[in-house]
């Protein structure tokens, strides 16, 4: 964790380390994801059994291709009654907000007469990666899947993998309460690639989404244009902005259920005193002794981790600003003041009693969100995703007539001839 | 070009080859370009030196980085005027049609007292790629600008390769007309590398689009994620649904249109009526002979041409969607009832007196869509792209308690326990 104050001399060079500071790990898999890609394009379905022979030692046919939805359902149906409470909670609310995403269609006539619009569609069919061990997280899979359905997609293939044939009971129980419609047993790059290309009994998707591991973001990159794909996703990070009045511990708390994902992800907090820096800091440091996950917040918290003590709140915000934070927590009295500050953030918490964790599970909108400084110019995952706007005009003689002597004269300038022609046959019938 | 008939008994395999026919060319370029845009990023502006003087036998710091808008200015007003009224009816209604493409923010708050929220934000900055020579549109320029601008991007950086110095006057009128911010003469990967890291001068925007050639279709890719993106962009095509009541002549021409852009562009007509297909067919040979762009659109007509005779226009939308075209028109007397068949299309032209070029110019809509298929998953440009979506929730102590104990029981689940910890220690302090 390092320690930064707005006054010291060497702030502007220390914060522009912080703000560049590359925690993505630079591993050249581009060349082996290719020729992952490429071996089950051309073999299909062998390839998938040996790819996943080899990585998960699971026999697809001897053990099964897929997770039937019986079982989903089973799994869902065994739950301890808290817990689908809660899931069933997150779903409902996942489902709420994101409704409120539907694009609306457009369809007018202008002045000249021409019939103008935008009409959207879901794509066909959208393909879920869902990681397995450790990072498999039933509420990444709804995050996933619900935008899904409620865009309306008719078919949505999850796949998974099951190393040494294990089954995480939690996501199938996701899986079954989203209403996904396949569970395929495969994973890393080779699932990607038969979601993108198809491959024998699995047929091929038109967008791809899901967390992963470098493989599987990497496969995820190499098939965009293929297919969509939701974004390059990196580390996760939380920035808190919270002035004296809070509880240290509660801000300990929230920026150690950053640091506790991943040894990559990074926590910062901005607060206009040195007294509470120094509060939380030994919080965080009381607390990860504490945690299961401690092992993991201490590496995080000591290589990422930050600390800034500024002037003023207000003055921290063009500094978030220039960190564009997955995620922000305005912890203070007036949030919405600070928040009218801000431009580029994944998802902003506001006031002291909306800590992020209620955004990872229940709160609605969406945890998949840009990370690695990407909110300068990327959203959190939505509704949009999968689906897409056709546009569509349509002239009669009179609106042609009007439009028609501009377009010939452009299309001349830029030496297209028979976009010319196709205008000008038609006026002169007119005439 | 191929006839097909529907009720041939190879019908089924011959439009599957249709379907999959890969006209992008496999060129490997991707190590290239690679080494291209490490150069830029770690040499800055002396690998932008080396590479224009080496690609466009300009020399930067003799004959200039940028050209001057007082240039781009100069260039519009010697327009001749029927073309400048032409550009101005362009700009003024793709602006117009844009207008309507702002996202709305939400802000409520919900039965549970949440409240919930979503605000949209331009980026900061935009880079827009214009090629030189022979693809250099205006018309494309203003489709890339004038988005950007309605989104309220702050800062318009365009770059265009100025190769022995030359400048296209169109294009630096179109600039001054879309209130291009910055032009700078660097153009192929250097200059995507340079918009996307920054180089010397030059600083880095948040969203790269624009058309170019393999190069800078390669580089777009690599710099993905590292900024926004348009999209991934292929040979283009066009669909004609038409009936014998169409003037084969007409017909013909808006084949054309798309034919004479690039030899690996693809026409496509589906009519339900044989002779009417020949005649089309006869007109096709007759005017390409008569274009200056005809040995273009002779090379493209012939390798990649094809009519479709159906039994009726209705049965020939399910094979529509599957070629999933960039343009689609639909030459008939009741355009909307072929239209609401349609599911995959980037832009639509609804009647016998919308020729596609009027959509490429002046009409509104975007001319910037998906093509090889990708309207099964992507839209054409919009205001969207130079946008995006920060997510917003805000607890008090009632909401915290309702939604809390759910949060906490999946967070325990994941194994995740500072999630669990900053929700149970705000809600121990309400007990």
């Amino acid at each position: 964790m390092i320690f930064l104050d707005t006054t010291a001399p060497t702030f502007a060079v220390d914060f522009d380390t912080l703000v560049d500071a590359r925690r993505e790990a630079s591993t050249d898999l581009a060349r082996d994801v290719g020729a992952i890609i490429r071996s089950v394009r051309d073999e299909g379905e062998a390839a998938l059994r040996a790819f996943t022979s080899k990585f998960d030692r699971h026999d697809l046919d001897a053990s099964g291709w897929r997770i039937d939805s019986a079982d989903c359902t089973a799994a869902y149906q065994a739950l301890e009654p808290g817990l689908r409470n809660a899931l069933d909670l997150a779903a409902t609310r996942i489902r709420a907000y994101h409704e409120r995403q539907k694009p609306a269609d457009t369809d007018y006539r202008d002045a000249a007469g021409v019939r103008l619009g935008a009409r959207w569609r879901p794509v066909d069919a959208a393909g879920l990666y869902v990681p397995g061990g450790r990072a498999a997280y039933p509420s990444s899979l709804l995050m996933n899947a619900i935008p899904a359905k409620v865009a309306g997609v008719g078919r949505l293939a999850m796949v998974t993998p099951t190393p040494d044939g294990q089954i995480n009971p939690l996501v199938l129980a996701a899986a079954h309460l989203a209403g996904v419609d396949e569970v395929w047993r495969i994973g890393g790059a080779q699932a990607i690639a038969a979601l993108a290309y198809g491959a024998g009994r699995i047929n091929r998707v038109d967008v791809v989404t899901g967390p992963g591991n470098a493989w599987v973001a990497e496969a995820k990159r190499q098939v965009y244009g293929v297919v969509g794909i939701d974004m390059v996703a990196g580390p996760s990070e939380i920035v808190v902005v919270a002035d004296a009045k809070n509880d240290p511990e509660w801000t300990a708390a929230d920026l150690l259920s950053q640091a506790e994902h991943d040894t990559t992800t990074q926590s910062i907090l901005f607060t206009d005193d040195a007294d509470y820096a120094r509060a939380v800091a030994a919080a965080v440091d009381r607390q990860i002794g504490t945690l299961a996950t401690g092992s993991v917040a201490r590496t995080a918290w000591d290589a990422n981790g930050a600390i800034v003590v500024v002037e003023s709140l207000a003055a921290a915000m063009p500094l978030v600003d220039r960190l564009a934070p997955e995620h922000l927590q305005l912890a203070v009295d007036d949030p919405q003041a600070l928040f009218d500050q801000v431009r580029h953030a994944g998802s902003v918490f506001l006031g002291r009693h909306t800590p992020e964790a209620i955004g990872d599970y229940v709160a609605g909108p969406n945890h998949v969100l840009p990370t690695g400084r990407r909110a300068r110019f990327a959203s959190g995952l939505s509704v949009l995703d999968f689906m897409k706007r056709t546009s569509f005009l349509g002239l009669d003689e009179t609106a042609l007539a009007e439009l028609g002597p501009a377009t010939i004269a452009l299309a001349e300038a830029e030496g297209l001839p028979a976009h010319a022609r196709s205008v000008a046959l038609r006026l002169r019938t007119n005439r």
